[in-house]
């Protein structure tokens, strides 16, 4: 799934390049790939540093936009010469995909018109992972002694298992080693709701109930794909006091013993052969199922009924966007339906990325699905009214290409997180109420797809 | 009136910042004066290199972004001790108004509770701008001995003088010489177009008729705060060949010899008491005034047509603002009534950009009004529809503050000027087709001072 949903950008020089900066600073922190084409002034124009629109001073260098990019991205490409302009697009390539971060490909827009030789399209890209035996060796050896000597060990998931491409890797160390599985909020649904080994949430302060008691009596946990950030853990609440093998996207610490150059995927594919062997009988805690969280009123839409609500309209192979805010800490307690796909940014927190980014997903739901390549169903969008207000022009976008997202708005009158988190309800957290059953329909075109409906009360 | 338009943007840290990065490099390219407030982690959250949210990384360096906007400012004051900090605001306060650029203060959020002494508040932050006195004399001896040996001098202006605020300058010189004044794009109504002295809109390829003939009769050109973009000088095609003196803000070139350590402010108010001594009777081009441009049809709105009628619209104290694309180009020609002012951004060209221009200017006209100090009248924002798409919200802020510009939206489908740079109607440069009828009323509350019109033909 991870590769299905590489985001390309190709953006104008400039001005269009540093409005996406802080999206792509966020897919930096979020280790989500991307490639940024950015199209600048031929190479002429820049060298005599002529005063082109879009530029930013009298005699201007053309670079300058190039370099504030530098520390939200891991490779860059700078295709001045047509000669080695084929490789450097492969080597960026690659780069995005070990690493999982945005990289850069910079076009001088009369290198456009260059014959380069087609010889490198005939050849697969090398996406391979590296692996450094001596020192996965080291770690597989050092992570199995551990766990031979465990009682109750458990598994903590996060968010750069998914990031990093690992989700298979990890559900067959799950069902092959039937321990108790605990995730994070970031790393909702790698390991299915309903799955057998799942005990839930821990989170601390925002645990589903009885859960932290269970993980306590675990000796060992095996933490996959951490992002320790204070939204990630529950204000920095969670502290995993007993032994851990804290497993990296390029390194695992065993014991406090630092291991480098283990790269996950290919780490955890050799935890699936060599764990087992060393499994222990495991019980797995089962806590009462949470009673079902009813609104204490019937009339409105309050937080403790709706996200559950929503929760189940999910169907399989439905990808699920919730924008940061109430959107991001109600659905992550609630039970996913199997086959459903969750993408949240937790830890960057922009307000306002999801719509944007359930354009994307549609876009390739509707072109995978004309080459067969994809069984995903649905792109439903859960957002607020101030994280919509942010970039609400892009359901223009939708309506253009006849795509058909699914968008709920939560209309709680602006910022409710900000409220949450300041207090009371100042002014200037407040978005201007807006009219949503006019909003959505100034974008529509004759035979538009799109449908329009409003809720008040639970139904 | 420069000072009254001051931009003042406050940011919560990281996603805000960089999301305004854009805007920031904009007033940076256009020498427009703009304090940054960005507010930080606390100070020990730093140190630490705690995991916050909106932090880029898992190990994060909290200054990261700090950095990245760098290029784009010309000094910065990180608050990070009480007992500098009130000199420090000062002091970037100056350097903001003394080079007419974005400054930026960094705030640590702890910092903010600390007690400082209120003495700076005393005294009023010295704004005057540097005189190195041997320099300018001798720049000021070589400007007035290149002029009186002149036989038809002319006087070329251009935005800079707006952005540093030398227009009461520019105008008495011209009062005082009464020689022929020419503008580019970017220097639209610093000398009014109803002038005696105005010839007209020198631009070659997008001149007034009869105006690039004109220019050719002067035999030396004191050019005022030249932008030499490709935008200003319509292609690169106005190249001004005969003597200059060229006055940049900080330096004056005269004859080849550049003259360094001259402010442009100081330097005009000398040349205001010098240059009338050695002035000679000068003749003003009259030009047969252009014949009214007339839309060729009645029934729908023409380009040719709606520049002008618009300008008819504009009263004294008006404050227009035209977003970049035809309404740039479209705007600049027309005659402006006099004591209206008129804002553009064609150099850096980042459409969407008159929108929150507008609003700001809204927000200073009933703010200023309110303490008297403010004689301008009313905000009127001219966009097209693929510009206002980019920033539409800020009318949910205007509605939200009970303000009321005036909006004219030109819904010529979408992105006009580059499907003249590009040809043809490319469907990827159209935004969706918008309902504008109901788009503004979206954003209405009841009472609202906002009105709505619709025309589809001119009247």
């Amino acid at each position: 799934m991870q590769e299905r949903f590489l985001e390309s950008k190709s953006d104008l020089f400039f001005a269009g390049e540093l409005s996406a900066l802080s999206a792509i600073s966020g897919s930096f922190a979020e280790q989500v790939k991307v490639i940024h084409i950015v199209g600048q002034t031929a190479r002429q124009q820049q060298e005599k540093r002529l005063v082109i629109h879009h530029c930013n001073d009298i005699n201007p260098d053309h670079k300058v936009y190039e370099r504030m990019s530098e520390p939200v991205r891991v490779a860059a490409a700078e295709l001045w010469h047509s000669g080695n302009a084929p490789a450097e697009i492969d080597r960026v390539i690659r780069e995005c995909f070990v690493r999982s971060r945005p990289v850069y490909i910079f076009f001088p827009s009369d290198v456009v018109d260059l014959q380069v030789p087609s010889s490198l399209l005939q050849k697969k890209i090398d996406l391979s992972l590296p692996i450094y035996s001596a020192a996965q060796d080291n770690a597989v050896s050092a992570i199995v002694k551990r766990f031979s000597e465990a009682q109750n060990p458990s598994i903590f998931v996060d968010a750069l298992v998914l990031r990093h491409g690992v989700v298979e890797e990890v559900r067959e160390l799950v069902d092959a080693l039937k321990i108790p599985v605990y995730y994070a909020m970031m790393g909702k649904h790698i390991v299915e709701d309903a799955h057998k080994c799942m005990v839930g949430l821990y989170n601390v302060v925002i645990s589903s109930p009885g859960v932290a008691e269970a993980f306590q009596t675990s000796d060992l946990v095996l933490v996959l794909g951490n992002v320790p950030s204070d939204t990630n853990t529950g204000g920095f609440t969670r502290r995993i006091s007993q032994a851990q093998i804290d497993v990296r996207p390029f390194e695992v610490m065993v014991d406090g013993k630092l291991h480098q150059g283990t790269y996950m995927k290919p780490l955890l594919a050799e935890l699936v052969r060599t764990l087992p062997k060393v499994r222990k009988p495991s019980v797995i805690p089962k806590l009462s199922a949470a009673s079902e969280t009813k609104s204490s009123r019937q009339d409105i839409i309050t937080q403790d009924w709706v996200w559950g609500r929503l929760a189940q309209f999910f169907e399989p192979g439905d990808v699920v966007f919730g924008d940061t805010g109430t959107c991001t800490f109600g659905l992550h307690g609630e039970s996913f339906t199997p086959g459903s796909h969750f993408v949240t940014q937790t830890f960057y927190g922009s307000i306002g990325w999801a719509t944007p980014a359930a354009l994307g997903s549609e876009l390739a739901i509707v072109d995978g699905a004309k080459l067969g390549q994809i069984d995903h169903k649905r792109t439903i969008l859960i957002t607020g009214d101030g994280s919509f207000a942010s970039t609400m022009q892009e359901v223009g976008t939708m309506v253009k290409n006849n795509l058909a997202p699914i968008i709920f708005i939560i209309n709680n009158d602006g910022y409710t997180v900000e409220r949450v988190i300041h207090g009371g309800t100042p002014t200037i957290q407040r978005y201007q109420q807006t009219r949503f059953r006019s909003n959505p329909s100034r974008f529509l075109a004759p035979g538009s797809p799109c449908q329009l409906s409003q809720m008040h009360h639970s139904d």
